[in-house]
């Protein structure tokens, strides 16, 4: 037998002339123990650089400083423990971190995510803890509405599959304009936060959906964005709901359905439970929207929604826009005698509001469970 | 009870803030009927801008011109229908599509996905089809070999609920460096590329698992990263392989476990393939790396391979770098006996030529299966 050598080739050819790259070396984002974060690009040539972010004030840019490699860098914080996104704006450009491989995925500004950890022995219910873990499943369904195939992403709690047996309530979770299915798992750990709470039985295990919330594309014109949310209203009622009622183990009643959302998220959380009561009785809305028929139906009378639903719970960031907005809201439904929780968070218009809101929103569902 | 008015309000002021920007209007990529791509990018201050990917040759650019508002383009094409990875190149600084929510995440110069569909009628087997799809689940467990939780992606295919005593083979599917365990999924199109075969009946419904193959920082030195092989060689024999067969049902033995990566990946299949082949009955690498340990093992006595390996598929893109090493290394294995099937595979070191690689290799496998 012909003896022959086998050369020793790890790296692909097309990969290692990369890596010769001066960019190759740089450390971006660089969290330190105290809640630091340095943040580095490679731009040879640019004139201006700076770092944008969800911990900056909105349309604000920290200026970043050049080294004699062509690599800008600045330090910022420490931030509170949690996670953040941002992006480089260089010379008028707004890029993703080109060496983040946590990308917030968007139609507009890519974003890169930063995670700041808690101390030791503190933890926050969002940090990635040794407990049992849920699972986050693409599901890949052809949407009657829609005439096309969409990801349908489903949290299911540790155990799901240990009893066969075993049905479970649902949370619809929605994500906010420029966002997609994965935004509520990637960036807000809502599997994480479920997990940590069911682990520390403050939350019922639960099944936890989150769909797409752009049914038409972001980039498309103004007058047809106005379509969305009736068709996001349609395609959840028509085909997401029956089709997790048929793949999963839910509990398959208004009771042990609630529908949760940010932003836009929260809008359609609003028009959608409150306009189809029949199929959900918990409706929960961060830093939201506000649907045109949220009006008629508050105004009408208080004592359907207070009969029906089991939890009206609403929240903003005292530093969002629209918090002045949510505040004069949650007055005048206390006015109108309408049952709901309202919740000022510390925070502006982040995911780590939306992050504390779901942890502190999470353990009042589905209290009412009989089985 | 008082009438109040409530604001319609539907995008957050944070959100509606940056779509005033030019670059709002950018669309980017524009795929065109006849198969040409449109690349855009704002870019208003930037001296030189291109766009690098894989429909180019290695370490080329394709130059792009500026029009008067900043925003830089060009037309490339018609490519062939498939997925391709791109990125731009602005004034040395390598960037994913800004608006561009399809991303490769990387470590090392993020890249965006192009998707350039079949013609009408025609159709390859990763386009997304309106046939029954199997789920993608993302399981984060803990890791003993590493000490941290990690997520593995896995493939379940369509009917996989239906009947709760079917049992399935697996196939570890492994990813090539500066990817991640996402990149088989997101770009690779595996779970469709299932789909479809299985719907066809051309390929027998099975678990797919791929997870993360890089067990050291991407960004460790290199004398850390030369551990990386063998660390990852325990995680999927040690974590991997037994709690997959814990949480799913699987056909738990050697003839009903493939093991097939691509590039590092590759690498990683035929490492672990031929060193424990009391756990996989069948390999496959394409555009791989060569382990160190294939050498001897090959070398040795093919009587074992032959005796063991139901199958042994080896493939190259006929422009990867790597293409003449591995017809000599096809050659060699011929003349010790080894038996094998190679496959010379048109085109470069790309998601294109592995997408076509699953497609031939997945209907080979598990035809053995007796279940």
């Amino acid at each position: 037998m012909r003896q022959f050598a086998f050369i020793v080739f790890f790296l692909a050819s097309a990969v290692s002339a990369q890596t010769t790259r001066p960019d190759s070396s740089v450390v971006s984002p660089d969290v330190q123990p105290d809640g630091r974060v340095i943040f580095r690009v490679y731009a040879p040539k640019a004139s201006s650089v700076g770092v944008a972010g969800d911990f900056l004030k909105v349309n604000t840019t920290q200026p970043m400083t050049r080294d004699d490699n062509g690599v800008w860098s600045v330090t910022v914080g420490p931030l509170a423990p949690t996670g953040y996104i941002y992006w480089f704006a260089v010379d008028g450009m707004n890029i993703a971190d080109p060496v983040n491989p946590r990308v917030k995925l968007r139609w507009r500004t890519s974003a890169s995510v930063v995670e700041v950890p808690s101390a030791s022995g503190e933890g926050n219910p969002w940090d990635v803890r040794d407990v049992p873990h849920g699972r986050v499943e693409i599901n890949w369904q052809q949407s009657k509405v829609l005439g096309e195939a969409r990801a349908i992403y489903v949290y299911t709690p540790p155990g799901y599959d240990a009893d066969p047996g075993a049905r479970y309530p649902v949370t619809y979770l929605f994500h906010g304009s420029n966002d997609t299915a994965a935004g509520w798992s990637q960036v807000g750990h809502a599997n994480f936060i479920l997990d940590n709470l069911i682990a520390a039985k403050k939350a019922v295990p639960m099944i936890v959906v989150m769909t797409y919330g752009h049914t038409v594309p972001y980039t498309a014109p103004r007058d047809q964005q106005a379509r969305n949310n009736a068709t996001f209203e349609r395609y959840v009622v028509e085909d997401v709901v029956p089709v997790i009622d048929k793949t999963y183990r839910t509990l398959p009643a208004r009771e042990s359905r609630a529908v949760v959302g940010l932003s836009m998220g929260g809008g359609h959380a609003l028009q959608i439970g409150l306009a189809h009561l029949d199929l959900f009785a918990s409706v929960g809305a961060f830093s939201s929207a506000t649907p045109a028929t949220f009006q008629q139906r508050a105004t009408a009378d208080a004592s359907e929604f207070n009969q029906k639903l089991n939890l009206l719970w609403i929240s903003c960031g005292r530093d969002d826009p629209a918090f002045a907005r949510w505040e004069r809201l949650h007055q005048a439904m206390d006015d109108a005698h309408v049952r709901h929780t309202f919740r000022a968070t510390p925070g502006a218009h982040t995911y780590g509001v939306w992050r504390q809101n779901l942890a502190e929103l999470a353990p009042l569902l589905f209290r009412q469970r009989t089985k």
